[in-house]
């Protein structure tokens, strides 16, 4: 199969189809401008619907209580006017600014996208794994320490370190046990949040002396050359320290939100946010702009409804930074004809 | 009867209960903070209500489509569990800064509140009478010149003019004629937007000759003296000018947004809105917050969601305000339990 490589033009790329994204092409679409929203996640909604679709909120303006599966729902139905691309499970890898001020996007599933504004509507960044803090892990990263299994076979005949103590951790080592010479358990409580059964059967390969466990532990070191892993040093809670030889560590320790490849942008990083104005809610790169979770500025309170708000203010800068010699002026969709030719609703 | 002079002490004051208003308690209550709101008009919903009550309204996030009347409802509803006071059908007509930095109010029906801050969410300002814009206009204002009618009497046996041509104008023609000893109705058009029926005894009346009817017309200076009226100078269009001798002139030019009494409460007033900071949304005079359309700052927009941006900002430094040793912080409604507690749902 080739790669796709035609080149999608849109007025304004979001990166993010969250609360703030999705309502971002509804502003742009009030105001004639088409949008493609990206997002690594396969679903719209981003935290509302991957953390709480089910819960109730209280705090949307005149919505008295909604799940967050259905405020995703409602904002999918306010844009359907708008015919805005959705493109689901990728992530934007590049942004690049040309010579005219336009931008140039790929994603990490090869797609290409050529825009004249970009909005990150990223929520709290994309969710990552959680690296292991401990000297050497960065040397050993992608060489000899992973953060997820691409191919078993990998570790045939090799002496092995699982970290963790969550499902991840427990079913990779029920699923490499008989694959690896030999699988050590490293888990920093003696307590574990996976499913019974799986925490069952590491008792009975532990018993049988298949698997070695080693609980209230920490890593604190890993002794390599050139990435090359040879031993941990685990520190157990009020115990001594010791080295566990082996050539492979895999790490588990859940998923935590990181900004991604957005943070090597160039933008003005504040944190794990990204500084703009209260104008035009613009980043330091003009034409890029931050809304939602993501942004930062005085007052910053990281509710929807703020999003929301500045979204809509993104939306007016940037039809005024396309068309920079017209005065942008507010049209309200209770009377204003063209609105309601754009949200394709009768006079 | 006696006025009612009971103090009545709250955390905040609210003037206006427009979306805008309706949603600062809910964001208030929220943070564990009493609120009163004040309106001049007798309901809630603001221009909601008055101006486009069924109309569709498509911009509020979440809600594909809604009514003025259904937008209050809602939110009526969302903020029925922190029981706020409702002073409907009266105007603030005082603010006081105290020596502690809290606030007196005084409303047109003598009531007193006692507040720590003030939130205006006045709108478009309250409704008044649209002025007469002529030579001595002002100075005759309360003198011989009115914009609505006290008492009939005080037109007897005298020479009036009337200005206008919708109802107002035409009502008072008609209740006036046989009251007064002699009325000309000045109207800049030639046709009224008045009942059918009221232009057709006007018209009776004018055949008769006991009105005078001066279409395509308007005043542009009035001769006075101490603001006693001794006639008008009237424009007719591609006319002379003319003089009519008249002791009262009644203008009714239909109602305008004015700020009304809060354009005398000190506040940096920037043409008809108030400036505020996009962190606070607080005014000139510390403690005084301003939210909805009557705010003015960069890259501002005349949009009910910028409103609710704005109250919940606002309610976040008002609570800062009185607790400033108390970082606060956002609390989730999804999730907390304190959350919970006042919007008086389960856990």
């Amino acid at each position: 199969m080739f790669q796709e490589r035609r080149v999608i033009s849109t007025d304004v790329v979001i990166v993010g189809a969250g609360p703030c994204g999705l309502f971002q092409v509804f502003e742009l679409g009030l105001l004639g401008l088409k949008a493609e929203i990206i997002d690594s996640i396969p679903r719209p909604g981003g935290q509302c619907s991957e953390l709480y679709p089910d819960k109730p909120i209280y705090d949307i303006p005149a919505i008295p209580v909604c799940t967050g599966d259905e405020l995703t729902q409602n904002l999918l139905k306010q844009i359907e006017p708008f015919g805005c691309g959705m493109n689901l499970g990728e992530e934007v890898t590049e942004l690049a600014v040309q010579d005219d001020g336009s931008f140039v996007l790929a994603t990490s599933k090869g797609k290409q996208f050529s825009a004249k504004a970009v909005v990150i509507a990223g929520g709290v960044g994309s969710f990552q794994p959680r690296a292991l803090r401990a000297e050497g892990a960065e040397a050993c990263a992608g060489v000899s320490l992973h953060y997820s299994v691409k191919d078993p076979q990998q570790y045939k005949d090799r002496d092995i370190a699982i970290l963790g103590g969550g499902d991840s951790a427990l079913d990779w080592v029920l699923a490499l046990q008989g694959v690896a010479r030999h699988i050590t358990l490293i888990h920093r409580r003696d307590e574990y949040r996976a499913m019974p059964a799986s925490v069952a059967r590491l008792r009975e390969l532990q018993t049988a002396g298949q698997v070695d466990v080693i609980e209230n532990a920490k890593v604190t070191a890993i002794e390599e050359e050139n990435g090359v892993m040879s031993s941990l040093t685990v520190q157990v809670k009020g115990g001594d320290a010791q080295t566990v030889a082996v050539q492979n560590a895999l790490v588990f320790f859940g998923l935590a939100p990181k900004l991604g490849p957005i943070a090597d942008w160039g933008l003005d990083i504040n944190r794990k946010t990204i500084n703009v104005d209260t104008e035009k809610f613009e980043t330091s790169i003009p034409g890029v702009y931050a809304v939602g979770d993501i942004n930062q500025y005085p007052g910053k309170k990281k509710l929807i409804l703020c999003g929301f708000h500045e979204a809509a203010l993104a939306a007016f800068a940037i039809k005024q930074r396309l068309e920079p010699d017209r005065k942008v002026h507010v049209q309200y969709t209770t009377t204003s004809p063209i609105m309601h030719e754009r949200l394709g609703v009768e006079d």
